[in-house]
């Protein structure tokens, strides 16, 4: 069977579940605790990040940029339009904005509030710091308002096919609002855009997930926010 | 004109530069000091990141992994081999080491050197911190050895044939031996394999660059060194 190491609070192991589950691959996920750094995942990943994918021939697969560049040319037909798009203006713009959310977004945000509140005390490496989280908010504001004009002019965030600049938003922003961290009366289009996404099937799985330690929002699994 | 924004001690504009080369496409580079966040910069692309394509049709092309794929794509009989690999696993595992460079490499060892020898002092935030440079010395010490078993075992370090994974490993370690951190008697099969990518016309233009207040050691342009 299909494997996926990943982790329950990992944006990139959660857009690779979307991915996964948009193109009716089925697959078995194995949580991992990378800060553990078991050699044997060291064996499959010597990068040492999630998620990892092991197809049934074998072949190992990691990290989100490759994974996600793999299923994209190993299953180009699921779905029928692919989701990095079709032109190559259509394509640069996807992979501008899955690498703006990969890089830029993931470290002043995610990372941040993710490390902060779950991995560091999982790890047992102490408290949240409050300066971090402060400076995580500041640049959640100011970014999260280039997700709401993008939401705002655009029917999906790559353009006006569903792609997989969505499947990466959706996944950082489904961290963030697990970890109860979104105000969502600022950015109305992306809630609006959210709901859209939540209510897809590949989204299911991913509702459900818990942390051991960490009680999501009420509104977490609701369609209707 | 094809125009590349980059920056000399930049490792993912160097591997652009590279790339652009190898297939043989022109282009004129203008130097952009991205400490410095200038707004139409920033409108270029707002991750603000290094290397930004600028194409003849205006097609606006930013960010390493973007435009590495997008040249893969517009340009993919430049050379005849494709620079990703011909098969699913050929291209697993150059993207896969391109990835390991781009992440793992790149923030423990390239970015450190990088920043507290030059862009600390070119943007005024003080002098090197010792304690940073000795982390980055000890991440080198054993990435490095990772990159000589492959260099050994190897014809190049994606496997058979000259790839991406050749050409973003050669643009960090002429950062690095720009900077003369590499101590090329600890690897010697790296030291072969990055003589003959040295070697390649491509690399010429690299080769004379030069940054204000840093002068790389006198072998750094030998083609034996």
């Amino acid at each position: 069977m299909r494997t996926l190491f990943h982790f329950p609070l990992c944006p990139h192991s959660r857009a690779i579940r979307l991915v996964l589950a948009e193109k009716r691959l089925s697959f078995e996920v194995v949580v991992e605790r990378v800060w553990e750094q078991r050699p044997e995942f060291l064996m499959l990943n010597p990068a040492g990040n999630l998620p990892v994918l092991v197809e049934d021939n074998g072949l190992v697969v990691p990290s989100f940029y490759v994974i996600s560049e793999y299923l994209e040319e190993a299953y180009c037909d699921r779905p029928e339009v692919s989701l990095l798009g079709r032109t190559l203006a259509e394509r640069v713009e996807i992979r501008r904005l899955v690498s703006w959310f990969e890089t830029l977004f993931a470290r002043e945000i995610t990372n941040r509030f993710i490390d902060e509140r779950a991995i560091k005390r999982l790890s047992g490496r102490g408290n949240p710091d409050a300066g971090a989280l402060r400076d995580a908010y500041t640049a959640m504001r100011s970014l999260m308002r280039y997700v709401n004009d993008l939401a705002e002019t655009r029917g999906w965030l790559g353009g006006s096919f569903l792609s997989l600049a969505d499947f990466i938003a959706a996944a950082h922003i489904s961290c963030l609002d697990f970890l109860g961290d979104i105000d969502w009366r600022r950015v109305p289009a992306v809630r609006d855009w959210y709901a859209r996404m939540k209510s897809r099937p590949c989204f299911r799985p991913l509702l459900t997930d818990r942390v051991t330690g960490v009680t999501p929002p009420e509104y977490y699994t609701n369609l209707d926010f």
